[in-house]
């Protein structure tokens, strides 16, 4: 063999930048696959037993339905507009080229080639899991609000409507190069709406839906007296809750510093820094908060506060210095007890798992913040924009105004369509069970098994045969 | 310093690449272990509260102790006559230099160097763990299928035997250089018997197990009528049953897209979507023809019809496209239903999970799959072969005989050396339990504990002393 | 553009290498984060149900609370005196220019700049995710010694304590350049008192604290006969303890192979392979020694088995061959149960879970076995030594003195620093729990929160309208 030539060496050097950013990429996505146990397992934990083997069978199907309505359809709504980022490798072909957006790119509001997807390149593959699974989790938070009396069958014809055009359309106007990426280039707003990692596309995303869900089905009967009064419905399991918690912030990681998607951008260990802090932030600012204002410290409010957190920091993570981290995880722990407190006693809707709360108020906290607190070190050339991103306090007001722009397209689009769906789904199938159902628990009813046999709960040694005691 | 010279940066290249691909298996490695955890949860789930000591017992204590099995014997049985992968780095002493095969390499029966390894390279010391977490899944399967009534004594002598001698003699066959994977070569059909990830190697050596090892058993009192009429016996816990199905299919992409053991070959972003796509259709389809079928969308069967989909594809999903993908993971979901019915009301088997119809049905449908639909997109020079690995349907019978070769000694040599060991240990240990302790459950005769104690199922409030209250 | 000169090429290699390295080093980070679910787990199942929301809120609220503190001075202690691995790549500002020393660096006690850090490079950020995830798994071990009485605002109080102190001094003192790591510079003692990964740093100061804690709180109400005789008090969920134990052993295989802290270091291999299997042999022989003695095979002692082999290799698992892990992890099997009978028998100390015992006695044990066993195959250069490691029985008796004196030294500093700040929270929050609290159980007087509700434990049938049976 010859000696290599620095050509040579160089063209080996990129396939291996490629093969570490494609498993960067994959484990991150892996990690964010995981975060479906864990909603399954907070969500199950915030609800009543009787309630279990529904609540823990929608967060298991939305994800394998999602997974499907997506490939066919979802995906190319979202990046058929778009080619796969050049990290991911050199890609004979990428979406790109498969596919054009509809209306002018600069302006685009959705994509319209890569439906039911096909023996994808590497980097359009490791694309699609990242994205599906971002996706999955987004249509995962209404289940938690909605629990407790949502038919399953509406559940899940929902759940494929979501994936399929309530979720990919938005994420196509912020990572999908549609209009919203472009307020800056266009309008000179900044960067555009910009969002690390999804505060607005996952999480309003999903929190928005779960309010209109939660207000669309009403409350659970009991919730409120007849005065108006909400009542406390404690969850069945503690251990659940803080395991779901525990599940989501290790999978967190991955859909914060995995959405580099890049191996060669190393600012991901900054994002898993502020990540980390500000979820720690939120943790200890809700306990204390919570702890004061109620004189306990609640653990389902350390969960939430900590989850906060983190749905504040997913936006702004990569563009905010680690105090300005710890500013916004701690924020968003008391404005979640706030929020879930205006929700249930103001509004009167019924969010058993405070999922709107969660997701809806400290998603938005972390869009504003970004338009805040972004402090110029990191994003040259974000969206097309030269220089480095820099929030209001740091000189371009403009930012702001594209995140504010952000949060209302939110709101509108996701709000209406979302709402469209669930009406045309309770139109097709009903969205809420039967009183009977509601009050023995929807296990049987729905699912037809319960979640925890009678065997389980009752003391083992009345079942057992007399002669053998 | 001087300027390097291109050759130095190239052999700096090799190293970077070489430790890139120890940390893409090592990581695919440690998902892979983390799936006992699934089989234990999901296992558990299934089983009754009043045998759930003994059930995690199993699955814990099958990992200890197959990985001391094979340790000593097993890995050098299976891997003894090949070599590392050079992926996996230039070697100083790979596999190969240490070991011959005890046969005609080209037909080798097992490997016969490496017992009791120690101090491995790097690249050897990587091997072993990926195929020793490998082998630790295969032998947790019978668990499942034996559980409720195994001799917990039984179960680890048996366990041990099924890593050092069941196990690896077959995986040698296919991955360690073995006969199987010599029928390209020496025959000319195709290029042998492939299995990506185990579809036979690891699957269907479990699922036969189990099914053999349930029927020597024999079914649970109480299964199945004086008519022999089977009784449904519900699980205790979905929540297990959900959350041990979710972490096996966070596993399952360790296991799937790590099995390239080489992070240069991209091909692992493909293992990963088809992986991905097959575990949804999988669940999807199960969950809607035992809805259609039993008028109910039992979360159980969710369960089940993602892990068929996901053991399905397990062996093709390097080798077929998307669709196939799909199609093979939608089969897979709706096989599974029909094989536990046909298990448990014609075979009249006692399988309280269903891990022979999940691991055995499933896998051999794989391993066909792979047959029929490995559409030429990769694969070239596999088994020493040139060319890409074409199915039936695209042009080469002779992979489809291949397959079905390997399926047919899969289940003679496995099925009889399994009986066999249980056969021994049987004369040694006994492998049912009393009635007695079957009845009452088997944690306390067994294990010498409670899995649950009686306080937590009892109301707590009735054993605090009445003063307190 | 121009051919890359080799010098380009070589450049753009270092900098993949860094990126390879700092992703290395945090998904090794995030497993260990995820240990915190698995010591939650462990130790929830191991106590009674009516404790279990006061178990997991401190096993969930020492990561929050930890992360702060160790932010605010614990990073600063430890790693102030130090820079960031090379490996982490070349960094602007490493911890080691924003930081020197108080004493001489050759004999430093503590590091004093990097207090409350704020926009760290790549390097530094993943250095501190890294340790202080490390450090988290310290301070969650004494919650399991003290369970089922500690009273929260004491338990709160003293995390951020340790956070802050306890921790981080004796850690600068073995990994962030202070005296014990100048052992060997300085007194020709071997290369100084090294601990991988933490069989001292992490595991004896956790352990020590538990053992401390635990006498400090004295036993639970009727753990004693008035006899003196220990009264066994089974935990309520044995699915709890062994999945927690996977989850450890799942992230354990980040904290010994991540401890490389460089993906170039290839020995990460070697250090998995060791972890691997001096855990199974851990449990193999906990579990039988406990068959044998007690005739059971006590599921919770599989469990405890396999985590003091964790415990015990974690020093030395970079420095020993394969053949002594597998001794080490035996012996610590055994020691395990001695250990904990003497504590709970003879110093009629009251660990519910065992904490002193796993952590304390086999890390210990690691330490000494880390002297005695390492064989020369490792470790040229560290702690700036030439050569490489031998212990006492591979001819170097002085790495063997080094070795005891880091043992030393933690009993001394750890020991009273942690009497100290347990003393000091007693006098301001009260560490106990008032008996009527212990009685009823932690979970309402302290938490506000049952960890169950009561609905889950009754048999659902009773609570269901009649009407609607």
């Amino acid at each position: 063999m010859n000696a290599p030539t620095a050509d040579q060496v160089s063209e080996a050097l990129t396939n291996t930048q490629t093969s570490l950013s494609l498993i960067w990429t994959l484990c991150a996505a892996f990690l964010v696959m995981f975060m479906q146990a864990g909603f399954a397992l907070l969500e199950s934990g915030l609800t009543r037993a009787k309630n279990v083997a529904h609540t823990m069978g929608m967060n298991f199907l939305v994800y394998p339905i999602g997974a499907l309505g997506y490939w066919a359809v979802g995906f190319a709504l979202q990046m058929g507009g778009s080619s796969a980022p050049a990290s991911l490798g050199a890609d004979p072909r990428p979406v790109s080229e498969i596919s054009v957006t509809v209306l002018e790119k600069s302006w685009g509001i959705f994509g319209a080639h890569g439906f039911f997807l096909d023996q994808p390149t590497p980097a359009v593959a490791t694309l699609f899991i990242f994205q599906m699974v971002f996706m999955s989790a987004a249509i995962t938070i209404p289940t938690g609000a909605m629990t407790e009396r949502w038919r399953f069958k509406a559940f899940a014809a929902f759940s494929l409507l979501m994936s399929m055009f309530v979720y990919p359309v938005y994420a196509n106007w912020v990572w999908g190069g549609g209009w919203l990426s472009a307020l800056g280039k266009q309008l000179g707003l900044g960067h555009g709406h910009l969002d690390f990692a999804g505060s607005s596309v996952v999480h309003m995303t999903g929190g928005l839906t779960a309010l209109i869900g939660a207000k669309v089905l009403g409350p659970r009967h009991g919730k409120f007296t007849p005065a108006g009064e909400p009542v406390g419905i404690p969850g069945h399991s503690v251990v659940l809750t803080v395991l779901g918690t525990f599940v989501l912030a290790f999978g967190w990681f991955g859909f914060n510093a995995g959405s580099t998607l890049s191996a060669m951008d190393t600012r991901f260990s900054v994002v898993a820094l502020n990540t980390l802090l500000a979820s720690a932030a939120g943790a200890v600012t809700a306990t204390f908060y919570v702890w004061h204002r109620f004189e306990r410290p609640d653990v389902t409010w350390m969960c939430n506060g900590m989850l906060a957190g983190l749905v504040a920091i997913t936006g702004p993570c990569a563009f905010v210095s680690t105090h300005a981290a710890l500013l916004i995880g701690a924020v968003a722990g008391v404005l979640v007890v706030l929020a879930a407190l205006f929700i249930e006693g103001t509004l009167k809707i019924d969010d058993p798992v405070g999922a709107s709360a969660v997701h809806l108020a400290s998603g938005t906290w972390g869009i504003v913040a970004l338009g805040l607190f972004a402090n110029g070190s990191f994003g040259d050339g974000a969206n097309g924009v030269p220089g480095a991103v820099r929030g209001a306090l740091y000189g371009d007001v403009g930012q702001l105004w594209a995140s504010l722009i952000g949060i209302v397209a939110n709101l509108v689009y996701v709000g209406s369509c979302s709402a469209l769906c669930l009406w045309l789904v309770d139109r097709l199938f009903n969205n809420r069970v039967s009183l009977h159902a509601e009050l023995r628990g929807l296990d049987l009813p729905e699912m037809g098994i319960e979640g925890y046999s009678p065997e389980y709960r009752a003391p083992a040694r009345r079942r057992a045969p007399p002669e053998l005691e």
